[in-house]
């Protein structure tokens, strides 16, 4: 999750919604990303997604169910969705997102195999979201 | 939707499930797209997604509130979350799909102001899916 906040500060630094994520398989970070939706004009370029994508390319194949992906902020749907078709083994995420998080809007999204882990370095991850929009509103 | 089915048939051609998805803006065709998750090994890019790219990608903004997003099939939880983030104007969709549609799953998930039309050629949209998949089993 270090590494997955080291991702999100990157995105912070861009103007972005400083959310990060990497995959990680067999003890190894396989993709590591950051939100790039201002960065590319497009709504779909959330970490989790680019995070997911390149997986499957390093892997060569479009199942993660061995592999866990951290996220420093709660999956929205989208990103749930993304993580079901990838039959995520693991997910591990940061602060809750009550808003726009997946459990509000589609809590059976997931694959039934995926684990999930919540609110690991929540108060950093949280604490970065809250800088940024605080940052945005002055 | 007919340029949907089209790209749709498209999918089916490489072996991909097909459902094709274009969108319009005023009345104009500014992104056209289909299924490529095997071809791509990216369980992320499914028709709509890049559809919502590439349009995003030609009017230089993310948000798609005055376009009309066309698919062949009920968006999945993935694609919904999209269309939801782009903010799109209209989704018309053809086939429902009761096991993976967004539907099921996340009947909120869309933005509150998009219109949502179903059923448009369901009839011919639903038989090119149930063709792939009968092949697939033979």
């Amino acid at each position: 999750m270090k590494q997955a906040l080291l991702e999100a500060h990157k995105a912070g630094e861009r103007g972005e919604v400083p959310v990060g994520a990497v995959v990680v398989c067999k003890d190894r970070i396989i993709a590591r990303a950051h939100n790039l939706t201002e960065t590319l004009t497009d709504v779909t370029a959330h970490a989790e997604m680019q995070a997911i994508t390149a997986a499957a390319a390093t892997l060569g194949g479009k199942y993660l169910n061995e592999c866990t992906l951290y996220v420093t902020v709660e999956p929205c749907v989208m990103c749930a969705g993304a993580i079901a078709w990838a039959q995520m083994g693991r997910l591990v995420f940061g602060a809750e997102d009550e808003k726009r998080g997946y459990q509000r809007y589609a809590s059976q999204a997931l694959h039934p195999k995926t684990q999930v882990v919540k609110g690991i370095l929540a108060d950093e991850c949280a604490a970065l979201m809250k800088e940024f929009f605080a940052a945005k509103r002055k």
